[in-house]
């Protein structure tokens, strides 16, 4: 909308909640102490306008979160295994299940996605045989790393698994950035609108959608930073209201240091906070995947 | 000054640079591809307007310190271990220099101070006939943890280990916040005015000084965040300028989300850098503290 | 008893079990599918035939640790923190329960220590005027290094602290070796005798007792390696045995490689492992140290 | 030969040093410290004798290498550089390289191959048109977990990738198994016969060799653990020799515990030496793939 960058819907719009465009439709309400925000882009106009694919984006906020409210982590981690559980196909007692962790494990607030596949129960190797007489279904789970440590494309290796794998569903985790604080490490973020890095800009040919991969394609994401440059234009912009015409980017190169685009702002927790989202994200993951298995039995096959 | 908060004294006038307080003196000069500067804070009306004790402080900065360029980082090394040199005591063949890495472990941005301890060379262990036989002299290291981990105030560590070591010099390092983007990472800042937590808000129980401890208490630390609240604040105080008289506590309410003084701001690469950073302090303090053994022989003893 | 090394009690005397030493009495009993194993030595030439001091040495032991198994995992915490509940003395509105992790942090396999450190509640610097009207008590906790790491003696450093504190009870955690590779991360031993880094040394000074410290003493440790010669000497031993008298040193200097000294034996998965077993104890000590916290509340104080 | 288990070609037929299998052809010699061991299996049955497929497997060995020695650490790089060199086609102008880090980066002894990727300098992503006009050639690095964490076979995984990148050479990097505990953490295997988990078991179809890739396939590793069970054996086989004819396996089962098939053995510093071993692998790496870099630009471009 304004240049600033989040990869909440929910935000996408913010900046003139009063003027929600055309062709989304938002509903909020709560449910143990969770605030759910659903927001439905329906018109590829709207899509364009607000730089998100069409399709459903649901939110699911607690300020608890951060607080490690065990009540709010278990609520969150219920409510996303029951809407994943939605998303996912009925299982046909062969197919597996793919786990993807987005992101760069050696860069804190970008973890998120290796973190939770070292929580996410695999269970694709136990002999084959054992499917489908058995209660587990097969699930496979990988971090495929990102472009700069690899040298490879990501969605270039993702699309390389999936024609491995074959999934039944695929489930991608990443972390987010959004524009809003107090969203960071209070959010998670749960569509069904597959991911595509690079829209908005126009690259199409990677996106990882229902339609290429020809099963549901799921993204949860939790947002952990706010790039630098948004929250100075927001605060720039917070001002130009009230100041009335100045020129934000004069005010913007003022700034000291020059540093900033590359800048991340994010809580000082935020290694704490990572691991902590993991375990709930793992723990809906999980819950959705092995609807047969207790979270006991759960935690004694994780090794 | 200005509700801004920093840890370099450089900075602390940076908003008047052009009004330099009285009672400051400033000299700048380049060396090896890195920019010194050398502040220092004559008075004590100074170190009031500052929010820093007397005394002088020496920063060293170059961009490519970030880049690992390997000639700046070696230059920065030695630039470091010369000054230290110069504020070590001459050794009197028995007494054991202590290293401190302040800081918490578990936070990315604040682990710089552990960082360098893990490598530091420790010497006193060694069997104590040793010294002052052999060409080592006796070094300790330890990274007391932070009061929000241990319970137990940081400087009342550090104190009773003054007091079982007895040191001949004490030298503390710890992640510093900053203004401008642009030093983050790429700036060192040694001082020998001590260490004082709280120092400003009129606490000086605690300071850890030359007189507290009899022996010089040398401070090192790198800028690794800027709080977000002063980013904001420097944002808006840039636009006020141009637009007149503005209310900026107003505008900063505006902002989006009400966490922000709990943030930072810090580069997403922060986990390498503090690593690299962490490795030029240690070889700076290695060579000042074993000035008879060479780099590989430094290096061969550590494990 | 036999240059055999293990710091399990129960494992002293395991080569003789028959001849179970004069002044030591065993008692073997299960709860919760737990096994524990009660120890008492009750003279000082049985603690000099065991080479451990006077005192009961309670283990708790289960396969199923290993394994993950939820119930067990609960199970052990709680008769963890039910036994320490015995030890600590009535608390007295006041005074701080100070825990030590010993070990070294950079070490997989010592790291047990730290690891509880890190998730033991810690609530001292709690503002003071809170206690003694609050539900909670005061604790400490601190991991200070090893020796190699800081050139201090780890005791000097405990024993700083403990003046530092002056706390009505210590808790020590610590990694310990074992001989039979069955109770890797299987067993937790629970003592009252205190702390004595080379007790059976004949180093009696740096011991850390009820009697030295004016308080319980109470070591929680876990075994969590073999010493490599102890797994040679046993196997030698083992066939001995059967081969009648062969001089058992020629054979282990016959074994391929010199370096076994400095080895260990210990499971693949011993990164898991630590931090499994880190979880309970710190349940055991959060729940014995905060017996009006419900394991919600500890939770969500923890950051 | 013998039930032992060794990743090492010059432990396969120690036990019968004396008498080498006839098609195994050794050389020993020395350079900058180093012990060089070359061992090429020149016939089918040799291979199958050995349990190692026909080829060319070098060794450099130093016992200074766990020590730090920076001379030593340097040679071992610069003699894996050159040894890769010859090793690798001379280069197309286009082609990739592709590195893959074998091994689970969660179980410290089984990390080498993730931490060499950590340091390998990555190149391919950098903008395509800058090859070949560059001096820099493209390359890629992936560590592509285990079926344990991923639940995918890792051969699968790599063919995906090795058909994703076409790559003009594979370097697989691994920790290794020895028998010998003086050669954990003190010696370097090269093999140009690829890389065959389950080579001897009889499953040839996951082989990754210069036939099925169509170019050569080297790979990498450093013993990093003897498994218990070997060292077990090892000591009864010695007492074996003094004790004339006893049952081995009977004795095995006479020691103390039943876990000893997980186990391994390691050295206590295993954290830091694979940290330090991966250092040195990817210096010789990123030497011999990019000849026309200095290592201070190869420093320089890691981030």
């Amino acid at each position: 909308m304004h240049g600033f960058r989040t990869d909440l819907a929910m935000e996408a719009f913010d900046g003139a909640q009063d003027a929600r465009p055309c062709g989304v439709d938002v509903h909020r309400w709560e449910e143990g102490g969770v605030t759910l925000t659903e927001v439905v882009v329906t018109t590829d106009d709207a899509a364009r306008a607000l730089g998100k694919p069409a399709g459903r984006y649901l939110t699911m906020e607690s300020p608890l979160l951060k607080k490690r409210d065990p009540d709010v982590r278990n609520a969150m981690a219920t409510l996303l295994s029951e809407e994943l559980s939605r998303l996912l196909p009925a299982w046909d007692g062969r197919s597996c299940a793919l786990v993807i962790g987005l992101g760069n494990r050696q860069i804190t607030p970008d973890a998120l996605g290796p973190a939770v596949i070292d929580r996410t129960l695999v269970t694709r190797h136990l002999s084959d045989h054992l499917f489908p007489l058995s209660d587990m279904r097969p699930v496979s789970a990988i971090a495929p790393g990102v472009l700069g440590v690899t040298g490879i494309e990501t969605m270039d290796v993702v699309e390389s698994l999936v024609k491995l794998v074959r999934p039944c569903a695929v489930i991608c985790v990443d972390s987010l950035a959004a524009r809003d604080s107090a969203r960071i490490g209070a959010t998670l973020q749960l569509t069904d609108t597959g991911i595509q890095p690079g829209a908005g800009v126009g690259n199409h040919r990677r996106a990882l959608t229902r339609q290429s991969v020809g099963a549901p394609v799921i993204a949860i994401g939790m947002p952990t930073v706010i790039h630098a440059a948004t929250l100075a234009r927001d605060a720039l912009e917070c001002l130009g209201k009230q100041a009335g015409d100045v020129d934000l980017s004069d005010a913007e190169h003022g700034l000291p240091g020059t540093a900033l685009g590359e800048m991340i702002v994010t809580p000082r927790e935020i290694d704490a906070l990572i691991q902590d989202a993991a375990g709930i994200i793992a723990a809906g993951i999980n819950r959705a995947l092995q609807p047969e298995l207790t979270d006991a039995e759960i935690a004694a096959m994780m090794d």
